[in-house]
């Protein structure tokens, strides 16, 4: 740290994104990656950008913002793309809270919301989820600030169903809720179709993982046309080109790309399933994933034991020290090869740990 | 706007970027992007990540850093890659500036400077410059704050020598100087060789000029492992993934491409040099651009009707309204091919206005 640094970033903790490391080959199943590439159009579409580079991104992506807005069945001004969603979900920090309006959030869900809240100097409040992590929306309903609730959740893989949301929108309706749907492609129910009706709702997803775009940052937001123009100020205000054109490229072809998509995700689902039954086989108990990833927790092995023993056996998932959930660990639901041979490697270290 | 919008960003005035039309082909001459393709490496190496984008890039893109810092001639740890220069020039005002740290910059300058301030809640300074644009240092050396310098500077096009930025950063030690270096490859010196000795110093270049990917969105900081530190923090509890795959790939290619990027600068410099020269013959006055633009005002015709006139004609100028540049307009130097056509329709211009 340098002697210039201002006092308000000297106590900032920053983000810690999952290991990438790179000494060897792993069984990569700790950042909740796909494993299938991006649809051949969106490979294609990028691709076709390389050489036109030279010339600016046109900021207001019109042309991905109008494909997008008639897929999630909003009109064009009820969309803002952005350079990953953790670029939109700092805007709404930035745009939603102040001294005056803190956020709200559960205290086991997203790392990234308090490093916003801190990043933006935000007071936050953190809502304690259920013993069994689900979320009480009561809760939330008399929460006077800006409520970020990650749906579904992560790392728990809970889902609430839209009603839920629903009843949170009506109760709350001068405060901002965000409902960050990253993993909602996997089973959950997205909460856009309520964008229309309740101007308080902004969505929030991204194409890193069911369009398989982690690595070419894309997020976006839908709400009201007002909220919209709130994080397009902001936008404007921050690095209007934040969207590169090979990207946007990309989200053109995967968006235009429906079936692949959708098979996608069925076979992630169809994967998850058979991951869960045989990891209830052997010990382990789940909570009930609408993602992909699974939150499982083994009966006898301790959770950083067993992330430990798998990383040893190349198989690298996500294991989180805090208090109430140490024990777990979220594993990414791979291809079904990925999936059977991680199933191979705990049966190995149970025996080798009898 | 929406009413939940904070007090702070309801009164933000967003960046303007350089106007885009769609409606018909203009010589784009308004937003100084190259007239020249990446690098065939640049296209061919980002071409190939886009059938791993399923993956995250890596958030310390450390080959890329790498290749940066060795052409740099500094150490790994004195570089930072941002989406775009406007990133990492953000940062910088987040982490030295406060209520008790202004910003200090020119009155004739990049606009962006007094975006991020505004965004970042921070008071700001502006200092004039001379009659005939040019920056006085000494005024910079009383001034209690963070200095960002455009040098070269937008959109006047004048460079500082490099002896005059390092009087600066003797005199001034207990601030940082950031040095806005996006047009330096155009005949500009870098301040890049004085970072290992003065740790106040921050330099700020881009891809998007000289390298001809402003499309891909990338820039970079050059300073003390101190300062790359500090802007790292700010960077990991922002957007730790912000620079993309295909484009960290595609800098390794243009950053392995010496030879085409020299081949370019020069071009853009004599094409600039003849460009100047007809124009100083039909009547404009210039001033000594080090940059790939030219900054002119007619003798005769006023900048906005120059500016309108020539969008008529399908050729798209960069005209600024401010009251000391409002008679100028910003050129960018295209191709021989484009600064050809953009003097004979001057030149028609001209003849029907007389």
């Amino acid at each position: 740290m340098s002697k210039f640094l201002t006092e308000k970033y000297q106590k900032l903790k920053p983000y810690t994104p999952g290991e990438q490391p790179k000494e060897r080959a792993y069984i990569k199943l700790n950042t909740n990656e796909s494993p299938f590439p991006p649809s051949p159009q969106a490979i294609e579409r990028a691709r076709a950008e390389a050489d036109k580079l030279m010339l600016y991104p046109d900021p207001e992506c019109k042309e991905l913002a109008g494909l997008l807005a008639e897929k999630c069945g909003v009109s064009n001004d009820c969309v803002i793309l952005t350079n990953g969603s953790d670029e939109v979900l700092n805007f709404a920090f930035m745009a939603y809270c102040d001294g005056n309006t803190p956020a709200v959030f559960a205290d086991i869900t997203y790392g990234f919301y308090k490093v916003f809240a801190e990043l933006n100097g935000v007071p936050y409040r953190e809502i304690p989820l259920k013993e069994d992590f689900s979320l009480c929306v009561d809760e939330y309903i008399q929460a006077d600030g800006t409520v970020f609730i990650a749906n579904p959740n992560a790392p728990t893989g809970l889902a609430l169903p839209r009603t839920e949301i629903e009843r949170l929108l009506k109760a709350n309706p001068n405060r901002v809720v965000v409902v960050d749907e990253a993993y909602v492609d996997f089973g959950g129910e997205s909460c856009i179709p309520l964008t229309e009706k309740y101007g308080n709702l902004l969505v929030v997803q991204t194409f890193s993982k069911s369009r398989s775009m982690a690595g070419a940052r894309l997020g976006f937001g839908v709400g009201s046309p007002a909220l919209i123009e709130d994080l397009t100020r902001v936008r404007y205000s921050t690095n209007p080109y934040n969207v590169n054109k090979m990207t946007m490229a990309a989200g053109l072809g995967a968006l235009s790309d429906e079936k692949y998509f959708q098979e996608n995700c069925k076979t992630i689902i169809e994967n998850r399933a058979w991951t869960e039954r045989e990891l209830e086989k052997i010990g382990f108990t789940l909570t009930r994933s609408k993602t992909n990833f699974i939150f499982a927790k083994h009966e006898r092995l301790g959770g950083e034991e067993l992330y430990l023993k798998l990383k040893e056996k190349g198989v690298l998932v996500r294991h989180f020290s805090a208090p109430r959930i140490a024990e777990y660990n979220r594993i990414t639901v791979g291809s079904k090869k990925e999936m059977e041979i991680l199933i191979e490697r705990i049966k190995s270290i149970l025996e080798e740990t009898k």
